[in-house]
């Protein structure tokens, strides 16, 4: 372990040039940014005031008024400026460095003397600050806010806001620590541990580092921080939410390391994982790295949905139990697959190892993409993998599930977590070590690094996800032996690799395939991933999928909607005699390989009214059409499914 | 509609002397009324206290203290009382007269000068009477009294309850009406208005029946009683539960008459019902039968469970929408299912329709007697279809659902419910009209009727519900003509009738067969009801049903419990391939018919510990067996399936 480094290639170095990605990364741009910007400033027709950049102004004495929203309201802003560096990072635009700047105007006028700079606290509560860490997101608050610094100073090397961050963070020192007369507490929603390693990052400056490791090694242990404070404060609560007073909600019911189940709120819990796994890279930390894998292994191997999402259930949006893991009550909050991302990238730098890869993937393509509709106006905070829209209307534990993507919302966490993340997408597709180049993911477009003092182009092209026919091309200014490490897939059971279209034999090294060669300018790499329809099926322990099956193709697991499909979709069986079809659909969806093949339904002319009958088979064949389960929602309003009946 | 009357047949006049049965009746008797007197004075160990009669020994000023328990506690009493008073009609025994007679003394005391009777407000809240109707439950627990006052009196002939409740009824007669002075309200939760029919048809005193119409017809009209109270009171709640203020959740959404779906809290809904039919039975009030028939119809072709139960969710334990029918987060409340049979009952005393008498049949052998363990003492209060231990531990969602019986609530409405109707249940069997005598549940025993003037005995005997052979002994004075008219259960396709040993063609109306003759003293007639197994499948519209069926046999839904089979039921299929086989094994669960066969599960040996993976066929055949619905969970606690996978 630690026996190699593995690096992040930045963002500036990668370009996107990709058929299918590039309106994604074009949508965030063009509408996503400016839609969100006009949200929190509440421009949005018919959608929940943010009040998001009013609060700022109150704050820094500009206006004048009441605080509005959540106590971590000011996190959207943050979350917004980071997608804006990240945009800026890749493709210069005076106009939105302007408007971003002046919102860095705002919040730098909102920071007190002291350091301190959090609106809700500053407007409504001066007096009791630092007092609820367990409810009130003071410290997950100001992480966001770091995490969009570095970013921003990164993207335009202007160190304002970076200066602003470093004061909070610094006040946030000499606040929180294990030594006398300091706090010794942590946060409720974990967040500023990550974002205190990219403020180390970018600064060099331990004491932060050293902070996240405080914070991160305080969390959970006797005598119990919550209670102390609660205690101290006269027990006041500031939610109403029972959960948010059960340790393991916000993962303080054992010592970090002592952690071996994912449990709790699955976006705490992930960003948690992130840091940790940040931290075991930097320090070096065995013990802390095995710890994240234990946890890695329990979701991935218990507690993931097939879509890459993660949380059982919709009280206190958090994982439940090994195998639990219903269709259509379920939380799958987007946020919480882009922390899962998150860590999968972190461990990835740490160990190139294609399961890291592999679960990134699925949740990039699948509920990361399904959190925002086609045109990037409306978003999915809970990614169900089944719905019946009437349930969602009248049925209690289906009411956070939402039929269609919403456009903004009271706590709008999500929409520009999907911004910054798909803004940033460009640097979760390769790593470098000494000298190998690790593609993690196929992404058409270029990279620019350097190994070992020379400078390396390497160009790669395909029409992923829909074909698994990948080209590269090397581009050296001389000769020069390398590893090209191309990820071979979980879901991919056979591929060939061409070397200047011959055939060579490769080594596959924890899933990635290996060609080591001295390689010459232009030089061309043809990878082929076959990608046939798979029908995938649970871990039998998996109880609602049971008779189930799932259709998968490349990295897209598919979906039936009502739109194509008969209206009540669980009279669907998919037969083994049938085959089904895939296909390029110009037309749906903005273009997208369709599946196609014949099922069965229910004869409905043979059913009739009664709610129980004797058993008798009625069932005539149907021809099904399966689309990508990121798109579903896109058309009008109905029922989708994923886990298909089969026999 | 209202051609003819039918009557019901007094407790005192049905003997039952049945295998089945009179176990359960026994258990009634000797177990459950004797440890449920010992709950309602807080004698049992490790069981939520009830506080009951403590509380009407401080109302009454014999013991000094506070109110305990919930604000309609006292319904505890009343229910056990009603039990108890069913069975001194049954079988004289003076010991527990004599305790009926204290627990009456007690009542006495409590009862305030002006008729008023509720130790909750006498104790706790006495200037807040009649102030809170939606939620207080005054009404309701007057209404259960005045049920158990009737019983007794009709019992033992004492009246000393009875004029306990007159004045309690003519109180409340007083202080509700349309008339100016009055309140005009009605109760948050049914329950006044099917007890006052009861003591109009024991009392004849017409005022009580008036009282129960005004408050059916009081219920959901505008203004909107239940905020005026609100408005007056200064907006203050007894309870946190929001759903206690949705009009639907007490059926105030809407005039009653105006009704056409079943919604809200499912007992409440059910008492409701069963008094609507009472008055439009007395009244003969088409338009309320027509309102109580399209009730019903709503009821069990769309929102009733195959087991008899009702209820879709635990939130605000209520109806859902049309065919929203999950197995394992469902409420299914034993007493909704009581409440069901109540309202079934009422309806066949107007029309004998066998469609009343098959659900009569189909929620008592199943939900109630779920309702109960084997052994008297323990008791479900949600009857799921579906259960894995695990996930009423550790999934929100399951968390209501309970994976053993529960000795005793802390609101035990359900352990007195099911103990005041199985000792009840032989009013169930029969009705009787001028010359005809309908049997609608085939329990054995002796019962004895008038008809025109003659003396007619009736003797059943059978094994059912294990066989289908009922064989009757009719036994009269003289030769006298009249009509048998026994139900065909809608789950029989095929039967027999034999007269005096010779087949016999009847005709079959409305769901009965009638024997049309002079019937001379010892003729005979035998029923076969031909009792194959039936594999049932739901309407297709009951999504959590596709592919899925239950095994029925006779009126007895089968289930798979972990006990019989491998650990993870999900993994079974039944195949068409492979027949079921019933026989009887006497030293199972207190005897009863077992279903044995093969079906198949998963071969774990090739299953592997991922989570997701290819489709495979991996299944081996395997024994399976399944055990009445009604008697799961009396062995150690495990997995219970009743909707199982078919191919």
């Amino acid at each position: 372990m630690f026996d190699k480094t593995y690096y992040e290639v930045s963002l500036k170095k990668v370009r996107i040039e990709d058929e299918f990605w590039s309106r994604y990364v074009k949508l965030i741009e063009t509408v996503a940014i400016p839609y969100q910007w006009d949200a929190l400033n509440n421009r949005i027709e018919d959608a929940e005031p943010s009040y998001c950049t009013q609060n700022f102004k109150i704050a820094g004495g500009e206006h004048s008024g009441s605080f509005h929203g959540f106590v971590f309201q000011d996190t959207d802003l943050s979350k917004w400026l980071e997608a804006i560096a990240y945009m800026l990072e890749i493709h210069p635009n005076e106009q939105w460095e302007k408007i971003a700047d002046e919102a860095i105007e705002l919040i730098e006028k909102a920071q007190q003397e002291s350091g301190y700079l959090n609106t809700y606290f500053t407007i409504k509560e001066p007096g009791a600050k630092w007092t609820n860490l367990r409810e009130c997101h003071e410290l997950y608050t100001a992480g966001h806010l770091i995490e969009a610094a570095t970013a921003y100073y990164k993207a335009t090397g202007k160190d304002k806001i970076l200066k602003v961050v470093c004061k909070l963070a610094d006040h946030i020192d000499e606040t929180f620590g294990i030594e006398e007369g300091k706090i010794h507490g942590y946060d409720g929603h974990q967040e500023i541990e990550l974002a205190l390693v990219k403020l180390y990052e970018v600064t060099g400056e331990i004491r932060y580092l050293n902070l996240s490791q405080y914070f991160i090694d305080a969390r959970g242990t006797e005598p119990y921080y919550f209670d102390i404070e609660s205690e101290k404060r006269g027990y006041t609560k500031h939610f109403e939410d029972d959960f948010m007073y059960k340790k393991d909600y916000n993962q303080t019911h054992l010592p970090v390391r002592q952690q071996t189940e994912a449990v709790g709120h699955a976006v705490r819990a992930v960003y948690m994982y992130s840091a940790m796994a940040d931290l075991a890279s930097k320090m070096k930390d065995q013990e802390l790295l095995e710890t994240c894998k234990t946890l890695w292994n329990n979701i991935i191997t218990k507690k993931l949905y097939i879509t890459g999402s993660i949380g059982s259930t919709s009280y206190g949006e958090a994982f439940t139990f090994d195998y639990d893991l219903p269709n259509d009550t379920n939380y799958s909050e987007t946020c919480a697959s882009i922390g899962l991302i998150f860590f999968a990238h972190r461990m990835l730098k740490i160990e190139a190892n294609a399961t890291y890869a592999d679960e990134m993937e699925r949740a990039l393509y699948n509920t990361v993409l399904s959190g925002m509709s086609l045109d990037g106006k409306s978003f999915f905070y809970v990614n169900p993998l089944e719905v019946w829209p009437e349930a969602c209307e009248h049925s209690p534990i289906k009411a956070h599930v939402k039929a269609a993507r919403q456009k903004w919302f009271g706590c709008a966490c999500c929409p520009p977590n999907v911004a910054r993340l798909l803004m940033s997408i460009g640097a979760y597709i390769y790593t470098v070590s000494e000298n190998e180049i690790y593609t993690h993911l196929y992404i058409s477009g270029r990279v620019d690094v350097e190994l070992q003092g020379h400078k390396i182009g390497l160009i790669q092209k395909s029409n992923y996800p829909w074909s698994g026919v990948i080209n590269f091309e090397v581009e050296v200014e001389a000769t020069k032996q390398f590893s090209l490490a191309l990820r071979i897939p979980g879901w991919c059971k056979s591929h060939t690799v061409m070397v200047n279209n011959k055939p060579v034999q490769v080594s596959i090294k924890r899933g990635y395939a290996f060609i080591n060669r001295e390689w010459e300018n232009h030089d061309t790499i043809t990878l082929e991933l076959m990608m046939p329809i798979e029908l995938m099926q649970a871990n039998p322990r998996v109880r609602e999928n049971a008779g189930k099956v799932a259709i998968q193709r490349g990295p897209m697991i598919y979906c039936l909607e009502e739109a194509d499909n008969v209206p009540n979709l669980s009279t669907i069986t998919l037969s083994s005699e049938f085959d089904l079809t895939a296909s390029y659909n110009e037309n749906l969806l903005s273009g997208i390989v369709e599946i196609k093949g014949t099922g069965y339904t229910v004869d409905e002319a043979e059913s009739n009214s009664l709610l129980y009958n004797s058993y008798q088979l009625k069932e005539k064949p149907i021809e099904i059409k399966a689309v990508p389960y990121c798109m579903w929602g896109n058309r009008e309003h109905g029922e989708m499914l994923t886990w298909i009946r089969y026999k």
